[in-house]
This record gives C-alpha cells, structure tokens and sequence, in this order.
C-alpha cells in the first residue's frame, strides 16, 4: 500500500532529501509539496506555496504531512494539519515551551509525531549512553555535535534529547557549560555541551566519559541527511490512520 | 587494613606498574615481586627470582598474588599459588584451552580470578556494546583494537572477549574476519577484526557498527597501563579471603 | 561551456553519483550513458549496452568520458575511447600491472587521467600525512581505511596510494602487514594496513603514528560518494581537449 | 654528562612528572625542587620551599631550571632565574601581555625557553595542520582540545598556538568563536574553539577541515604528561650553556 505524504519545507535541506526519498521508494507517494519559496520542481514533484497549504491539504488529502521547517512555521503547518485531519511527522528543532504547547493542542485532533532525530543509529546511541552512564558513575561527561555550517540552533535537537537522557541517570549533574574561554574551571556538577558547526556535515553526535585514567566515546556519525529522511518517510507510514495523540519515533523503531 | 600481594613479571611493563600503583596507595604492601631477570629493584621493592617463587609464597605468605606475565608462565605462578594457598589474580591474555584447564585445576584449592582487562570503562564498553547491537539488527560490526607495538598476540583478550559478546547477541554473525587483502569480498556473516600495534599505546578498543548510510562508534581508550594495575589491586584486594574458585572482574565492580 | 560527458558502469554505485551529480550541475551534460545491465534511465538519462560503447562514443562524439567500473572491465572502455578519440578519466581502482600498461597504452592516443580518488581533501590528507611522517622519525605507522560492505578490493586504491607516499619519505618501512591473528610481534619495518567494510560508508582513510607515549590521527571522511563524482566531472572538464598522455588528479587541482 | 635541573610547582602534576621523569633517565639529576606546598619527597628529592627559591638557586647553582607553574608565579621564578644566572624552561600556559613581557625582560639576562607544548607530536600536528590549511582553501575550520577536568585555562596554550598558525595561513579567518548555544548562525570568518574538561585526559588536539561533503580531522593524543615531562628535559639540557635570549622548542627538535 502506497503512503501518499504532504512535504512542506519542499526546497529546504529536508524537504527536498524527504522528496527524493519517497520518489526512489515505492511505498511512498509525493501528493503535494510546498515551500515559503515556491516554483520549480523537486525529483519531478511541483513546489506549491505554503500560504495555501491549508487548501491543498483539502484537495489532496493526504495520510500524513512530513515538516522539517523551522519553529514557527511548524507550529503553523500543524495547525493546518489538526484542521484538516492529516497526521504529522515534525522534524523541525529549538521549539520554545510555548511552541511545544501549541503542538500538544493540535495533538488533541490528529496523531502527532515529533522526533529530534529519525535514525535507528541515533536510538541505539542513546540506549549505549544511558548504559555507559550508568556504570560510570562520577565520570565527567562532555557532549559534542557537529552539524553544516548553516544550521542555526545550537547544540541539535538530538543533542539536547541525549542531554536530558543523561541528566536523567545522574543526579549529580546540573549545568549545562556551553563553551570555556579564560579561567574557566570545571565543577563536578558540570556538563560540557560543545556545538561545532562546518562544512555539509549530516551530523555527528559524541559523548565522552572520562576518569580514572581512561575514557570511553560513543559517536553516531549519519553519512547523509537521507537517513533522516527515510526515517521520517517510515514515521509517516506508521502514523497514517492512528488515534489523535503524541507518539515519539523510538514506538516507530519497534 | 593492608592487602600485602606478591608480584610476578615484576621487571615486566604491567608488574612494574601493579609495583608502583601498589607503592603509591596506602591500601596496599608490595610482600614479594619476582621476576625471571631478578637484581634490582622497582619502586623499593627488591626483584626476587621467580624460580623460588614456592619458597618466597611460603616465607612471606602475601595476601594475594598478581600476576600479568605470559600463557605458559602464568599456569606455574598460579600452580604455586595453588600450593601455598595463595588467592591469584591473573591478567595474562592468550591461553590455550588446556592452559585455562590447568587454571581451573588451581581454582580447586584457591580463588583465582582471571580478567583480559580490569578497568571498570571496558566493562561499560561491554555493556554499551551489546546494547547497541541488539538496537541495530543487521548492521555490519567491525572490531579495531590498537596496543603498544611490543604485544605479541593479537587480537587482544579484550577484543576476543568483547567478539564473544557480540556473537551472543548476535545469531547470524559466524566468521572473524583478520585482515582483508586483495579481491575478499565481505559476507553477511564476517565480524571484521583489526589489530594495530603502534607506539606505546596503552590500549585501544573501537566497535564499529554500520548499515543504512549511518555509523556507532563505541571507543575505549586507557590513558596508561596504570589504570589496568589499580584494577587489577582493587581485585587483588577484593579476592583476598574468598572460597576457592573462579571469579570475574565485574564481580568486583558491583 | 557545458562538457559532454560519457558515462560507462551507469548502474552501478559510483556511475549513477556520476549521472546525478552532472544532471545538478549546470557545466555538464550526459550525452551518453553505458551499463552491462542496460534499460532504463537514471536521472532521466536512458541506460545503453555498455557492448554497444564504440558505436556510441563515435555517434555521440562527447567531450570526455567517465569510468568507475572494473579492472577488466576498464581497459575495455578506454580502448574504445582511444579508438573514438575520447579523453578518458578513470576512478577504477585494483589493476594489475599489465592491466595499466594496457591504460598507457591508449594514453599513447588520448589524454587519460587515472585517480584512486577524486577529492581535495585526500589531496590535503596527503600532503600532510608526508608532512608528519617526515616530522616524526622512527614512529609506528598504521593505516586504517574503511568502506562499504560491497567494496571488493582492499586495500582501497587510495591506501595504496597513501602506503606509496609513506614508504617513499621513510627507507626503513619494507614491509606491509595486512591483519595479524595469532602470536603476532612487530617488526620496527612494518606497516599495518587494515580495511574495514561495513555499511554504507563512503570512504574513510586514517593514518595513525605512534611513538613516545603520543599519537597522531590523520583521518579523511567522505560524507557521500558525491564528493568523488564531483571531482571526477572537473576532471573530465579540465581533461577535454588536453593533448594525448597520462594525467593525475594533483593536476585539476592547481 | 648529567644536566642539573630545578625544579618548581613540585607538588603540582606537572612537576611531579618532570622529577619522575628526571629520576628515571641518567642524563639527569634533580637538584632542588620546590613548591609553594614543601615538605617530604617526590621520587626521592625533598621539595623545599618555593619562598627559597633564590637562596636555593645560588647554593645548588643548576644547570637549568624547569617550570610548570601558574602565570604568575611563572614570572617570579623565572626573575629569580635572571638574578641567578640559571638557564629556565617554562611550560606554564595562560600568560597575560604584561607577564609575556616580564619573561622577555629575563631572556635579557639568561636563556629562557617557553612553550606551550613539549611534544614532538604536536610540533607534526602543528606542520600538517598548516599543510592541510593551504591545501583547503574555503573549508571551514573547528579546533576541539580536551585536558582534564583540573586545567583552569581554556582553550589550552597549544591550541592557542595553532589557532594563531591556522590563522597565518588563512586571512579570511578572523573571529575565534567559544562555544555556540540559541540561535548561532556561523558566520564565515568564524573559527570554533571547543575546550573540553573531563577526567584525567592528557592532552588532546583535534583540528576540523571540513567542506564539499567531505571532512578533515587531524588529531594529536598524549598518552600521559611523561612525554611532555620528557620533552620539557631535552630543552634543559640543550638550553643549559647557551646565550641569553628568547628560545623556541622547534629548535630543539631540529
């Protein structure tokens, strides 16, 4: 059975790997995409504009809408979603407190998929670094991501998804040091969060333990953006026809 | 209350560190080190020869005995402390299946405890391992271990070990692959291992996991052999007054 | 100016990276795309017998063409080119002596330019891997490459290539070890060369010294095969026109 | 002939590095070692107060005295040299424009030799760093260092120095950017500098080309502090004897 998916973002890095994902699978179908920035095609696919998102979603009806965007523009298009009765895989990153609400709002009436991070390797990273963590205690921890010189928000979604899944294991850490410079000692409660932007990087995500004479460092390194965007394509697959609510990626990978 | 141990391969890299280590920690009391190059001494303590490590085990009746030498070696210094009564720690790698027999034989009249590495990372380096190869089914895993370029055997315990872990978790991995040249194609079943030997590198073990256009890196690294020796004392302390028989390093951690 | 390329072994991985890469970029065009598995098209480009090549090459008359195929397989297109007048770029790598006397051969007729790699930053990777082996004197060396699973030949060409450069600054490297299973003791003379496969990976190559309780990493990562389809589409641009002769890759890049 | 040495901060991790170093090796003899925390002994010498460092200097008279201290204290030790006529090898990072200057007032009077690092290894890493900049025009540039978590000056002296190498070779490099958190767009000019605090780490240095879908990472590790403990010795003994003046670590090497 053939997923008929909504792209918006269409000429974006995401938007436009999301394209070329599904038109090189078969079980996937692009049935309307759109961008802030319309015109032209993506892999044979019209970019439509955003602003009448909300009609083609009338016109086409499609199973789920795919968004990596930006914050604001997201919360936008999943209203559009919830008005129209399209299940939503967000990819987009940085949402404020408030954002996050209004995306729970929208959740009440269609399913809604958020996810900082759509790869199995990422997953399996985060189950090594609570293990890790768990059974070194007092280790210093320190977390490094190095992502494309244009990405904006610093560190990544993903980065801050490891963050509190550390933070969870280990009662004794409590800050967030976001870069050293000067007399800068370290307190044990600290944890170093270091962003490192260049190149077209995919993204690479490191944690680093260390004590005691020795370290430990876990890296997820994605080779392309198209990872992602297979990994979104399986989400939105998996959410068409579900129940209104929120559902997280990891109930995907099982 | 001091754990008074006898050293074996005193002159040795590891014997000389378990000396130091032991030197500088209020906990521990070199009784006795041999060596087959007596003369001399190592941080105070005067070299013995190891042919009359019988006698020596029975004059100073240390607490227990740690020994990091070689496969043939290390079975007589344990015989001996079967003799004398003396609980053995082993850190020696590549015995034979009938040289492990001869090590069980010992464990009848005391506890021996045998580890190819006591440091408390490459047990969480386990754990994060199979954790992450029962995340990421299918995946192709490639094992790199690098040592200080005068170890003789190769793959590293460490390595064999954590191979065996892998396949435990894994069904369809069957064959270790050493070393690729020439036309040598890759099968489903292979589980790549590599060897570095370079410098004076303490130790060095990476898990390489990789499919779908992403990879984890899971990477132990020792700062110095010191960090093997305090844990290879921690052991020595923990085993000393046990019932006969085999222990394991992750005993002593828990 | 557009550059008419040929494209031979258009199905397979790096020949469809070609195809793309030209189809994105406006200064190239496809005039002809050739495959053992003919039918269909790639990027809107139609697949042609690659048996029917010598009649294509004089029908289409491109400006240069594009190998990444096989040794045997190779040797066969560029006979044609040099038949048909056409400069030829080569990216195959694994030929036997006899295989690239056959390739200066036709150099005798057209230009042909053979690479084991296609990017600057191998180039750079180079130059400073010459620079710390002449730095470091009486250091271990070590080189780790790692590729995706169905890479056939190893070491990759690239090694090899890097293992000439080391070999040609230091008169005491004699001997290439590849894997080491067993009681397997160094010699000061030895080289490791280690080929991982695994995944997807696109490419990476590490050179590791080691000495006096210090290492250095150089390692080169490939984010997507499409940095070397890239540099091979500036090859072929910069190659067309060229008078007959062998060329290499150092040259496009000044 | 042994080389006579002083040395201060006794008590500190480098120091106690440098006398260990110092014991072990013949080609040198400690003569007096103080620290601002004197009484009992490091590797057999007695640690005497830094408060009688002039005292002590004129009565044992060394051949060259070698300091890892803190900056200021740097500076009064090495005054204490100028007056003493005693030859100084400093290794003590984090100097402000006006300590630079007192320790150049010194070199009027006596050789004085400062580093912020003593490694061969860095001293390669530094050359194939500039060699990899040349070669990589345009690439975006990100430095990560890692000590441990007891080193209060970030980013470390070294990493300082190849920054300013770095920036030599590229003019369009012009802003050092410390860590990244919110919205951070990078901005071309732009160079990170990680500093990363954890454990017991050594020293390592990692150095980030990264453009056209490809990466360079060009990495140095120290094994422990003894190589630079060794390295800071070989500059004593080749700077015992010589004119006053202001020295570099580069010439010891060559």
């Amino acid at each position: 059975m053939t997923t008929r998916i909504a792209v918006t973002g269409a000429t974006g890095r995401m938007g436009r790997e999301v394209i070329e994902a599904a038109g090189e699978d078969d079980r996937f179908e692009v049935a309307v995409a759109v961008s802030r920035s319309p015109g032209g095609a993506i892999a044979g696919v019209e970019v439509r504009d955003a602003a009448d998102l909300p009609a083609l979603l009338a016109d086409h009806d499609p199973d789920a809408l795919v968004d990596f965007t930006g914050p604001e523009s997201s919360v936008e298009r999943v209203a559009a979603c919830a008005e129209a009765g399209v299940p939503a895989v967000v990819g987009t990153t940085g949402f404020t407190e408030e954002q996050l609400a209004a995306l729970s709002e929208a959740a009440a009436d269609v399913p809604v998929l958020r996810a900082s991070n759509f790869s199995r390797g990422i997953a399996a990273l985060r189950r090594a670094v609570r293990e890790a963590v768990v059974a070194l205690p007092g280790y210093d921890v320190e977390v490094t991501e190095t992502h494309h010189d244009g990405k904006r928000d610093a560190p990544s979604g993903t980065a801050l998804t490891i963050l509190d899944d550390i933070e969870a294991e280990r009662d004794d850490l409590e800050e967030r040091t976001y870069g050293r410079e000067g007399d800068a000692p370290r307190s044990p409660g600290e944890v170093g969060v270091h962003a490192r932007r260049a190149g077209d990087v995919a993204g690479e995500h490191e944690v680093l333990l260390a004590g005691e004479d020795n370290v430990l460092e876990l890296t997820h390194r994605a080779g392309s953006r198209r990872v992602f965007a297979a990994g979104a394509l399986d989400a939105a697959a998996w959410l068409a026809g579900r129940e209104p609510g929120r559902y997280d990626f990891t109930e995907v990978l099982e």
